[in-house]
Order: C-alpha cells, then sequence, then structure tokens
C-alpha cells in the first residue's frame, strides 16, 4: 500500500495548499477567481490521484516517465473539471518527487533529494516532448517554455526532436527565468527548505496558520516568477518586498487580508509560489506531518 | 481504470458535501467544531481513497466485504487525522454504493440501486462483527447501534456470534429511529432522490449552492435523527420546521447563515443528512456530474 500513502500525501498536500486562508492574490477556500473556483481544485486534486500513485508504483520499478505523467496528469485535471489550468506547475514539481518517493520507504526523506534530482536529470527527449503536449491542454495562462520553444504547438515539438533536446536541458534555459524550472533542474532546494518550515511551525500552530506563514516567507524569499511573466519584473518585486514587510512585522490577521485583497484586486496571483507551497507540503507529509 | 473513477467519485463527493457552505449547523470551509475542523474532514477524505477502489473491485469481483471496507475505511481515517469522527455515517452509506458502482460501468446508474441493496440484504454476520469492531474506534458521539447491542465492545460482538444477526438484521432494528440505517435497508430511497435534485440543481447554478439547497431540502424533508439521538425529538423537529420555513421563502444567503449560526450556536449538528448528502453527490458524481 506504499503508492497509495504517496498518491494520498500529494493529494492532501495539494488540498491544503489550495485551503488556506488568507492566502495572497490566489485561489482559496473564502475566494475563487473568474473562471477558476475553489471547488475546480478540489475536483482537479481527486483526479490526480491515480496520477501519483502511478508515479510511485514507476518509481518504485525504476521506471522511466515524468513526462508520461505530467501529460496524464492534465488530462485526467481536465477530464474532471472546467475551470483550466489548476495544477500543471505542481504536477510537473510533484510527479518526479512521487516517483522518488515511490522507490523508498516514505519516511527515508534522506534519500529523497537525490533521488528526486536523479530523476529529473535522467528525463529524455519523451519525456520533453510529453510535456509540450500537455501544455496546451493545461492552459496556462503565461510562457512557461523556453523562447525558441515557444509556440507550443507541432512546431516546437519537431524542434525538440530534432536538437535531441531532454526535459532536463529544456528546464535548464527555462530556469533562468522561471522558478518551477528552477527546482526542477536545482535539486528542488526551495520545496525541500519550506517544507523543513512547514513542519516546523505545524508543531506550534493550526495546519492552516502553518501553510500560510510559509507561503509568505516563501514570497518575501523569492521573487514570483508567474508574476514577473505575467506582469514584469517591477510586479513581482513589489509583490516581494511587500511580503518582506509584512514577515519583519509579524503578519497580523488583519494585514495579511489586506494585502490578499490588494493582489486580488489587482490580479496578482503568486502561482510559482502556491506550487512550490504545495511540493513542500508533499515533503512534509510524506515525512510523517499529521494534524 | 473503472474502479478510480468510483474512489474519484466518492472522494469528490466527500470534498464537495464539507466544503459547501452555509451549511446549517455541519462544519464546512467557513467552520470548525471545537475537535474536528475541516481540515480534518479534508485529510480523512483523502485517507480513504484506497478504501473506496478496493470496494469498487470487490464489487467487481462479486466479493463481499461491507463490514471489513466500513473498519478499513474507519482505521485509515483515524490514521490520518486526529479530529475524531468525520465520516463513520458517510461510509456505511457510500462502500455499499460503491461495491454496487464498481460492478457496473459507473454510467449505468439504473442499475445501482438495485444492485446496492442486494450487496446489503446479503451481508453476513460477519460483516456485523466487522463493522462493530470499527464503531470504538470511529468515535461516534452518538449511539448508533441498536438497544440491545450497545456496549460497542467485546459483550455485544459475542451476542451479534450468539444469535447469529446479520448486519442487515441489526440495522433493519435501528432503521426504528436511525436515518442511516434506514437508508441501508430500504434501498438507498433518500440518497437517489435527492442525487437526482442535486443534479439538477446543478444545471443551473453553481456548485456549492446546488449543495446548500439540496441539503436544506433535505433538512426540511426529515428529522435528522444524529440531533434526535444526541438532543431528543423536540430539537430535530424544531430544524426541520426552521428548514422548511426556509424553503418556503426561498431561503436567501442571510437568512441561511442566520440559520447557521443559531444552529451552530446550540450545537445542534444535522451529521445524518450530511451524511446522505455525501451518498446523493457519490451518485450524482457517478452519474456524470461535472462543473
Amino acid at each position: 500500500m506504499h503508492e497509495d500513502d504517496v498518491a494520498r500525501s500529494a493529494q492532501l498536500a495539494l488540498l491544503l495548499e489550495v485551503s488556506a486562508y488568507p492566502k495572497p492574490g490566489n485561489v482559496d477556500r473564502t475566494h475563487d477567481f473568474r473562471d477558476t473556483s475553489y471547488e475546480h481544485f478540489l475536483a482537479s486534486s481527486v483526479a490526480l490521484y491515480p496520477v501519483f500513485r502511478e508515479a510511485a508504483v514507476r518509481g518504485n520499478a525504476g521506471e522511466p516517465g515524468v513526462g508520461a505523467l505530467v501529460r496524464k496528469g492534465v488530462e485526467a485535471s481536465i477530464a474532471w473539471q472546467r475551470g483550466g489550468n489548476t495544477h500543471f506547475g505542481a504536477l510537473l514539481l510533484m510527479i518526479p518527487l512521487a516517483m522518488a518517493a515511490g522507490a523508498y520507504p516514505a519516511l527515508d526523506l534522506a534519500k529523497l533529494p537525490r533521488s528526486a534530482a536523479e530523476i529529473m536529470r535522467n528525463t529524455t527527449v519523451d519525456d520533453a516532448i510529453e510535456v509540450y503536449r500537455a501544455f496546451p491542454k493545461a492552459k496556462v495562462k503565461v510562457r512557461r517554455s523556453v523562447p525558441e520553444l515557444d509556440v507550443m504547438d507541432d512546431a516546437s515539438i519537431e524542434a525538440i526532436m530534432k536538437k535531441q533536446l531532454t526535459l532536463f536541458e529544456i528546464l535548464s534555459i527555462s530556469a533562468s527565468y522561471d522558478l518551477i524550472s528552477r527546482e526542477l533542474v536545482g535539486g528542488f532546494t526551495l520545496s525541500f527548505r519550506f517544507a523543513a518550515l512547514v513542519t516546523e511551525y505545524a508543531r506550534e500552530s493550526r495546519i492552516n496558520d502553518a501553510i500560510t506563514h510559509t507561503y509568505l516567507q516563501l514570497l518575501a524569499a523569492e521573487e514570483d516568477t508567474f508574476i514577473t511573466l505575467k506582469f514584469g519584473p517591477e510586479k513581482s518585486r513589489y509583490v516581494r518586498d511587500r511580503a518582506k514587510q509584512l514577515v519583519a512585522t509579524g503578519c497580523s490577521r488583519d494585514e495579511l487580508e489586506a494585502f490578499d485583497a490588494e493582489l486580488v484586486g489587482a490580479g496578482l496571483n503568486p502561482g510559482s509560489s502556491a506550487d512550490i507551497i504545495a511540493a513542500a507540503l508533499f515533503i512534509s507529509i510524506l515525512g510523517g506531518l499529521r494534524f
């Protein structure tokens, strides 16, 4: 039943992430986006369970398949809800983590970073093609590919085949401007760091507050590249600086709600940060976080 | 992958049910109980996925096991969260439904009522013993067993063995005063009726509002026996009559919130109604409800 524990951990991470509130700028249990509601995230999380389960099984068998699993995840997500992109970034992060977790007993967290990094390093041209096939289906609203492979269609897939680029190689290019790519080629550094933080906070606080505080710490530490790509670097820097202020002053519930209202009003959603928090929660739950 | 679709449908039903708000008197995304929070319900829903999946597989193979699956469900739920009873009633209803759904293609809803009823009629003494083993673990706060078998311990299990009572026979006795037992021995009448209603509402409304309106219609139609057993028949009648008034006047959001605040303040939680709404949503999602 180990594969089910990996899938459960992944799914609970997604559910806790989207439920945590107030979580400045993103969908949470108290507010929806225009086309994407809280319930769309619930349905997508449910849809992904068997995909995470398969990732754990494949990881256990030492089989490849990051790209195919990401594509399956996107297909499952859009088959179960009509709110568009909910989990593309989170899937990219969590599929290799699920494969790595499947390979070892869940509590052997010490081996997880190295194993997940290795799975990413071993990705192939096929993995790249599969992710590029998944991308248009996911309806992601900003570019997350490398500029020269930007038209997410058959043309860029042809280019990948011609140049024989692996998923790792493509992500190594986009790592310069995309937080998720940076995680994927850089050994999931932020995910593991913030997993440790949320685990620590959860010892003292309710799980919801542990998550929102961790999220704010991440916003204060890293510019959200989803915002950079959508609105430019001034905006992502502004969000980071505001988060820094809040962290410095102890971030009361009132201030957090005001920050949330401001970002939601301006349409500034730190989507990459939410994805990393989901990955961090996944690692933390694999490591035994319960409440 | 049919078993995964059954498990997904069951799990999404639980998540949507607990998330719907304002849902007078029960845990929803906007309020917790003292010991049991919204997040405990999320974690419990996640924990139950593989149990629903196994129920579908067993149903497909024509194997018995209602009682063992309920016990497994309770064990999984308490292993994944520390909020006490979250899903005992919903599990009792949804395990036979999942077994029945596993036996046929999900969309063949016409066969589901008869098949689920048959699974319940065929339950054995072993099923009864397993449910009685699960009961103390579930930490249900009111009696849901028959009076003469009330001490949920080895003594009542001995009595079951001595009298050779099947689960169906025990539930036939408690059906006189317990809504869940009545569903289980009476062919899941309310679950199917309110599944049709929520499906109809969801055509016109957001999924959250479709659920809260269906829930209110159920409160107005049936006295909640969880409240009867905990606080007496005057209270359950009062809740039903208030719900009737609200339904008659069109139930505005304000009135719904006031009713919610009143019930939460008095600790009156219509737990059986929530269980039946979860079962109704399960049937509706199996039948193709998407949003």
